[in-house]
């Protein structure tokens, strides 16, 4: 069984011991079990084993961040936010529920995801990957006020606003999930270090790339809207640096993930190639 | 200082700590410090009094439930929700500011309730308070479904419906603070089950005289509008068993507080009468 299928199958049965009013679990697997690549699961998954642990110590922590990420999309779709339609190809949840339903699934998914890092069967992870599972939703709804709502310092130019947004917006929730997973392995302080400097690269990578697939991309190979970036006025790396230097600067930091497991893999704790692979596939995703 | 005035204390003082964005900052600020009457600190305070500890130990779980309840509210507030432009006197959060505002200060502040608990030093203790918190956000969430958006199991009576929306809905987060602020103290198994069985009796107790309040009060007295359940038809305990039996019910209720505060009373662990206090001023609340 792949890393998708192991996840999704966490997921299945976390869900099942919960006992969750049936609308509710409905709305809740309608979200998280409905497609999705996994990134973020995979990124913890091949963080323990990277660091010398295996991948299935890294469930717990995998799950909640992916239940996070997703209660984050509901909540971004709904009206009031982004009010998007569609999402991986399906009406968003507030169009195939209601909004009440979305907020209130949105708002469990996140109560659920600490239960899940909660699992973990060594107190003093669980207890470690909470304040990371904290540190970076926290982080990721901060980046949502700056690019939705404002409030970032005057005295930033516009291209450090831009990455103040990205590296909190989608850059702390791939930070925890890499560092989370390396956490769920028992990781040292040095591991975790190198690890931390990976995701940190391939964060910002991932959403350059992603303000570029916006700019250059078809809404079917996204499954969801294009576009909408420049519509709505956002600041985004192509619009701040142009689409050369945006992709320029995604390559550079594809080399500093790059670096950063070389430097894992002379500590010769675990298998780097998947973790390097990821990076890969990041860089080379288009529409 | 009084509890109001250390719970208000430590929230701003642990605010203070986490630079939040100004604008998400402001409404959090707006929201969790704007009045109200910290019944949920003040139970995990009293709480772990009873059980021998002292009022301090409970600010980091009390805090955390605050935040909760106060998240709660912002998001049953909205328009999609309940569309209520007064609480506690005041505009509410999405009234004050917008929309998408409440949604995300209703999120961070889910989250930074986590983080708050994690703040308790003992680690075993702080693993146990999210464990708590996690279920009495979980089970609010769900008695907020099957208020709003039903689907409860076919096979209940009116009643038996009205009592598992306000067991979850109300009750679950009393009955974390009472039994967070026992946690907190480190109370044994036996302090901790008659703490919990106080909760879930004042918990009730609680709602039903909300409901009633809601029928008989006036909005200048309660600091928002009245009367709304019965317009919005939710199933209240006046409303299935009239107001006579649901006093009658109430102060049942509230015996069986006091019979299981004589339970911990008799294991001589701390003083149970602010505890008794809090079970008569909800009995005795009235517009």
């Amino acid at each position: 069984m792949g890393v998708i299928a192991r996840v999704d199958d966490y997921l299945t049965r976390f869900l099942d011991h919960q006992h969750l009013p049936p609308n509710l679990d409905a709305a809740i697997r309608y979200s998280l079990l409905g497609g999705g690549k996994r990134v973020r699961p995979a990124l913890a998954w091949f963080s323990a084993i990277a660091c010398g642990g295996c991948g299935e110590a890294s469930l717990p922590a995998g799950s909640a961040i992916e239940m996070v990420h997703a209660f984050s999309l509901i909540h971004d779709d709904l009206p009031a936010m982004d009010d998007d339609d569609m999402r991986r190809g399906r009406p968003t949840l507030h169009r195939h529920t209601n909004e009440a339903m979305a907020i209130l699934a949105g708002d469990a998914m996140l109560s659920l995801a600490y239960e899940a890092v909660l699992t973990h069967p060594e107190p003093a992870i669980a207890l470690h990957l909470c304040q990371e599972l904290g540190l970076g939703t926290r982080r990721m709804i901060e980046g949502q006020v700056y690019d939705t709502l404002g409030g970032m310092p005057g005295s930033l130019s516009e291209i450090e606003c831009v990455e103040l947004i990205h590296r909190n917006k989608t850059g702390a929730l791939l930070r925890a999930s890499c560092r989370m997973g390396a956490i769920s392995a028992g990781a040292s302080e040095a591991a975790l270090d190198a690890i931390t400097r990976y995701s940190e690269a391939i964060g910002l990578q991932f959403q350059i790339i992603d303000d570029l697939l916006d700019v250059e991309g078809c809404s079917q190979a996204l499954g969801k809207a294009t576009g909408k970036d420049q519509a709505a006025g956002k600041k985004t790396y192509p619009g701040v640096l142009g689409v050369d230097q945006s992709k320029l600067l995604a390559n550079q930091l594809g080399k500093a993930a790059g670096d950063a497991l070389g430097e894992l893999q002379a500590m010769s704790l675990g298998d780097t190639t998947h973790l390097r692979a990821m990076g890969e596939m990041l860089t080379n995703r288009s529409a």
